[in-house]
């Protein structure tokens, strides 16, 4: 077994992966993004053992990129600063291993179009998530469960899902 | 045991982890923009079990990520793009939970430090790896290898090392 951190490596990578490179993390947080807040919408979307589920968020809070509200799991400011590596590696994996379907990233502000690293072409700055607006692309989403079909629709970033 | 890949989940990033999201995976491609390309030289900066780096080696070959040019692993294409993610990760990990030592990356034509996405604040433009330079933080490296060393020094991302 490999363990979960890296101790010899002098870098902020390393220190990175040992929050958020543990299998579902970053799909958790990426749904975070998105507004899913309750334990129950997780584990509706991502399909992940509620054990898994349980056992990183119970990580997330304790490294501070979650914060638990009554039921709710929120992002912190320091979760809601990994937008650009999420938004990043979300956009590579269309490009060179998915190729078919983008989800919509605009600029709230505007509507224009996001470019690669998040940026807004038009205005020049790159919005924190709170000014992302997202829609799933195609005519309809994918998988058919409720949370898909509510993140389908266009919405706000970090706006709380309600179901 | 979790699989490796997450066949529900209809989106990018799942995509990209599917890919990237294994244990030293994102380490060995950091130091492949470093211009690391020997299997020895992996070895001895990242301290990985041999088995393990080899095994991740080939699946970045498969993944085609990596070429393999004799001896050497290059970065190809779709792997040079996973730049703005690894740069990312590498900011947020530092800024959240190190604090401390901030490799500097430069945008080789003007030398400006580049911002939080990787871009150059007096150009303008977001230079692809090719065009950063790169230097550690601090008198000296923390790790005493030959390559943490050479790594030390300032550098041109993706120019090969030499040891």
């Amino acid at each position: 077994m490999l363990g979960k951190d890296y101790e010899g490596q002098d870098c902020g990578l390393a220190r990175a992966l040992e929050v958020v490179g543990e299998r579902w993390t970053l799909l958790i947080l990426r749904d975070a993004f998105y507004g899913v807040r309750r334990f129950n919408d997780f584990a509706v979307h991502l399909d992940t053992p509620r054990a898994v589920l349980a056992s990183r968020l119970q990580r997330l809070v304790g490294a501070e990129l979650l914060a638990k509200d009554g039921d709710s799991y929120v992002l912190t400011k320091a979760g809601q600063e990994l937008w650009p590596a999420v938004y990043a590696l979300m956009r590579w994996g269309v490009r060179f291993q998915d190729g078919r379907r983008l989800r919509r990233f605009l600029h709230a502000e505007c509507k224009a179009i996001l470019d690669e690293v998040g940026r807004c072409p038009r205005c020049g700055v790159t919005p924190p998530p709170g000014d992302v607006l997202t829609a799933g692309a195609g005519a309809r989403p994918r998988r058919d469960d409720v949370v898909s079909a509510a993140l389908h629709a266009p919405r706000r970033l970090l706006e709380p899902l309600t179901l």
